[in-house]
C-alpha cells in the first residue's frame, strides 16, 4: 500500500464503553518546498513540493482518539495541555470531513463497535503528543495534523481512499499530505476548483534508499519568527519572484528530484534540495516586508556544507531549510561520521548541552569522535568553533508513514482522558498556537515512560 | 550640465615641467539594482539601474593626475601605497580608451600645455585616496573609477562626450558610471553589441530634492565576502530567479522609480528601493553556491525600519544594502532626528566608538539625543540594544557629481609623487584589490591636514 488510508480491525472498546485506537504520524522535510497557496480555505499550494518522511524512531506525534456518545462536546489535549477544540477552525474542518464520510467502526475481530447511523451520537476526546520539542521548529503541524486525520479516520472507518484522506490532512495543515506515507512522497498541487485532486502521492517507499540519512541541526534562535500560513500569504501578494518559481521553475526541478530519488542519485538530489531551499528563502526576502528564517548559524552550516563538498571533491552533503533556522543535512550513511565530525568542529555543544545528550545517536558520536581530521576542510572553511549556536544534533533517517500503534500506547484512559505520558517531550504548541512550558516534574515522566515502551519493545 | 564630460581650462603644468589636475569624485547608492554582466568584457549590465550620488562632504575619492615626458611608465598610488598599475587591466582599460580619444591639454587661459600629438610621449602618475575607510563596503570602486577617468579624462582634453566619458568609468567598474554626475542617475543599460550605448543619464540634479537624507550604517562583519564581480558571475549561470527579475521586474520598477523621485514621493521612493534591495539579495541567495551580503545586524536594521514605518503609520524610513552589510537608510530631513533616535537606541556604539565620532553629524546627534522616546516603535520592535553591532553611522545626503578641485587639493608633488595626504582616510583596496593596512603614524597626518582643509575653506 503506497499511501495508506485507514487500518481496518484497529479501534477497540475501553473498559469505560467508548472506542479507542492511538496513532502515530512522521513529521517531513520537503526537499523541493511548498510556499504559497492557490486557495488559503481548501489550503491548495501554488505548486507541487516533494518530501523524505522522517523517522519516526526519532521524532513522531502520537494521537489518541476516543469516542463516546457520553461526552458533551468534542475535547483536544496537545502536550497535555487541553486547547479549546470549539473555536479551532482546522482540527473542526478535520473532524467535519472525516464524519461527513463515517462508516462502521469494527474492531480486531471485524464486530461492529459503531454503526455509521450512530456516530453523529458520538463525540471525540483527541489527546496528542510529540516525542521532539515542538517549539523547535521540527514541522511539528505537519505529523500533528496527519495523525489527527489518520487518527480520526480509522477510528470512524471513512469510507473515502486513500487520496481523499490526505485531501483531509491538507486542510489541517498543508504540509501534513506528506506525513501520511512514508518514503519520498509528493504533493500533487491538481487542478480541480474544488481541491479534490491536490492530494498525496508516494514517489518511492521507505526502504528504497537505505543509505540515505539525516542529521537535523537544532540552531537557537531568540527571535519570534512569521508563521507559515502568515508569511506565505505575505509573499503571494508581494513577491514578484515567488510566482515565477511557482510557474517557471518548481516544474522542471520536480522531475528531475523525483528521477534523482529513484535513481538514488545522491549528488543530483541533494544539489536539487540546496538549490530549492536556498531558492524558497529568496522568496521569502523577496517579500514585502521580507521575511527570514535563516540566521548567521544558518548561513555558517550553509557555508560549512559547500567547504565540506568542496573538500571532498564531490556533493557528500546538502542541506535544507524550512520556515525556521534549524538545518536538515542530508546524506549517505558511509558518510555519516565524517559529517557529523565536522558538525561538532564548528558547532559544539554548549557545556549544558554536552551532558545532555547532544547527538541523538551515541555510536554515530563515537564514530565522528574517532573520525579522521579533515585538513581540507579546516582549509576550506576556517570558521572559529561556535558552540552553543546549535543546541541539539538529531540523527534520523528515512522512515514509514502514519500508522496505527498497539494499545499499550495508548495516551488517554477508557474514559478518553489524557495519561500523564501525553505531555510528550515537548513543550510547545503543537499547531500553531502559543508556547507552553512543560514542567520539569512531566519531563521526567516522560523520560522514564519512553524508556519504558523501548524496553517493552524489545 | 546634467552629466559631466570634462572640465576645460583646469590642468596647470607644475615646476617640474609636468602637467597636472586634481579631481574628487563621489560614491553612490543604487535605489535600483544592477547585479549580472551582459558581457564582462565591456562590463555592460542585464538590466539598468538608478542610483542617488552621496554627497562628497562625507565620502569621496580624490585623484590626482600628473603627466610628464620624463615619466618611465604609468605608476598608481592609493591610499599611500603604490599599486602594479601595469597589471591592472581595468585601470589600464580606462588609461588606453581615455588616450585613445585625447586632445590638446589647456591650461585656465587657454594656452596649450600638451598637444594632441604629444600625448604619446606622455605617462601619467595618479595618486588617489578616501576620505572615508575603504575596506568598510562603501562603494569605493564607484568612485574610484569614476574620478580616474574623469582626471585622466580632463587632462587630456578628452575629445568625446558626457555619455562617452561615462562608458570609459563603465570599464573601470560598472557601478563607477553613476558616480560621475549628481542627483539621481540611471545607468542605461543599453542595446547596442559594442556597449556605446550603455551610458549615464542624470535624472535630476543634486538640488532637486534638498529634503532627502541618508544615513550610512557601517555594519561590523568579520566574514570575508564574496566579490561583486565573481558573486554577479556566479549568478547569472545558476539563479533562474536572477533572469527573470532582470528581464520583467526591473523595467517598471525602474520607471516608477523615476516618477517617484521626480515626483518626490517618498513613501513610493522607499518602498520601491527597499522591495529592489531584498530581491537584489534574494537573487544571490538563489545563487549556488548562495552568496549572503547581509547578516544577523543588517536583517535586524531591516526589522527595525519596518517597525519605525509601522509604528509612525507611514513609510519615513527606507533602505538598501549593497554587496556587504552595511545599511543605507532613506529618509526626509524632518524625521532625521527621529530616525537617528532610533538607530543609536537599538545600535548604540561600543564604548571605543562612542568616544570616536560615532555620529559623523554632531548636530544631528544632539538633536536625536533629544528626540522624545518613540513607545510605538519600542513595542513594535522588542529588541535589546546591540552594542557595537554598528560600527559608524553617517549622515549625509544627495551631492553633486565628480569635479576638478582647487590646486591646494592636490596630493602629488610637482613630479607627481604622492604627498602624505595621499594615504587618505582609509587603508583599504581602493580598486577591489588586497586590504592594505595604514599605518598609526600617516593616519595622524591625513587628520590634521583635514583639519587645516577644513579651516582653509572656511
Amino acid at each position: 500500500m503506497a499511501l495508506p488510508s485507514t487500518a481496518a480491525l484497529s479501534a477497540y472498546r475501553t473498559a469505560d464503553g467508548a472506542v479507542q485506537l492511538t496513532v502515530s504520524s512522521p513529521t517531513n522535510i520537503a526537499v523541493i518546498k511548498y510556499w504559497g497557496k492557490a486557495d488559503a480555505r481548501l489550503n491548495t499550494p501554488i505548486n507541487s513540493s516533494v518530501s523524505v518522511t522522517i523517522n519516526q524512531r526519532d521524532l513522531r506525534t502520537t494521537t489518541t482518539v476516543t469516542a463516546s456518545k457520553s461526552f458533551e462536546r468534542d475535547r483536544l489535549w496537545l502536550n497535555g495541555v487541553e486547547e479549546d477544540a470549539a473555536s479551532n477552525k482546522r482540527v473542526q474542518a478535520v473532524l467535519a470531513a472525516v464524519r461527513s464520510r463515517a462508516g462502521d467502526a469494527v474492531d480486531a475481530s471485524g464486530a461492529v463497535l459503531v454503526a455509521k447511523a450512530e456516530w453523529p451520537q458520538y463525540r471525540v476526546h483527541v489527546v496528542s503528543a510529540n516525542n521532539f520539542p515542538t517549539a523547535a521548529g521540527l514541522a511539528s503541524s505537519a505529523a500533528g495534523y496527519a495523525a489527527l486525520a489518520y487518527a480520526l479516520a480509522t477510528l470512524h472507518g471513512f469510507t473515502g481512499g486513500a487520496a481523499e484522506l490526505s485531501t483531509i490532512a491538507r486542510q489541517g495543515s498543508g504540509s501534513a499530505i506528506r506525513s501520511l506515507a512514508g518514503g519520498f512522497v509528493a504533493w500533487d498541487m491538481g487542478r480541480r476548483a474544488d481541491g479534490s485532486d491536490s492530494v498525496a502521492r508516494q514517489v518511492a517507499p521507505a526502504d528504497h534508499w537505505p543509505e540515505l540519512c539525516v542529521l537535523i541541526l537544532v540552531v537557537s534562535d531568540a527571535k519570534k519568527t512569521v508563521s507559515s500560513t502568515a508569511g506565505m500569504g505575505t509573499s503571494v501578494k508581494t513577491s514578484p519572484l515567488l510566482a515565477h518559481r511557482a510557474a517557471a521553475v518548481v516544474p522542471d526541478r520536480l522531475r528531475a528530484m523525483e528521477a534523482a530519488y529513484l535513481a538514488r542519485d545522491f549528488g543530483a538530489f541533494a544539489t536539487l534540495a540546496m538549490q530549492d531551499s536556498n531558492q524558497f528563502h529568496a522568496t521569502c526576502l523577496d517579500t514585502h516586508p521580507p521575511i527570514f528564517y535563516l540566521n548567521d548559524v544558518s548561513r555558517a552550516i550553509i557555508q560549512m556544507v559547500h567547504a565540506f563538498n568542496d573538500a571532498a571533491g564531490e556533493v557528500r552533503l546538502g542541506y535544507t531549510f524550512d520556515a525556521g533556522p534549524n538545518a536538515v543535512l542530508l546524506l549517505r550513511r558511509e558518510h555519516a561520521a565524517d559529517a557529523l565530525a565536522a558538525v561538532l568542529k564548528y558547532f559544539p555543544p554548549s557545556a549544558a548541552a554536552a551532558a545532555d545528550g547532544y547527538v541523538s545517536d551515541a555510536a554515530l558520536a563515537a564514530a565522528a569522535a574517532a573520525a579522521p581530521p579533515n585538513p581540507a576542510l579546516a582549509a576550506a572553511f576556517p570558521l572559529p568553533p561556535q558552540p552553543g549556536a546549535v543546541k541539539k544534533v538529531y540523527c534520523t533517517d528515512v522512515g514509514p508513514g502514519a500508522h496505527v500503534l498497539p494499545p499499550e500506547e495508548v495516551l488517554a484512559d477508557g474514559a478518553g482522558m489524557p495519561l500523564a505520558t501525553a505531555d510528550g517531550g515537548g513543550g510547545g504548541a503543537l499547531w500553531g498556537g502559543p508556547f507552553l512550558s512543560m514542567p520539569a516534574k512531566a519531563a521526567l515522566v516522560v523520560i522514564a515512560l519512553a524508556a519504558l515502551r523501548s524496553a517493552l519493545r524489545k
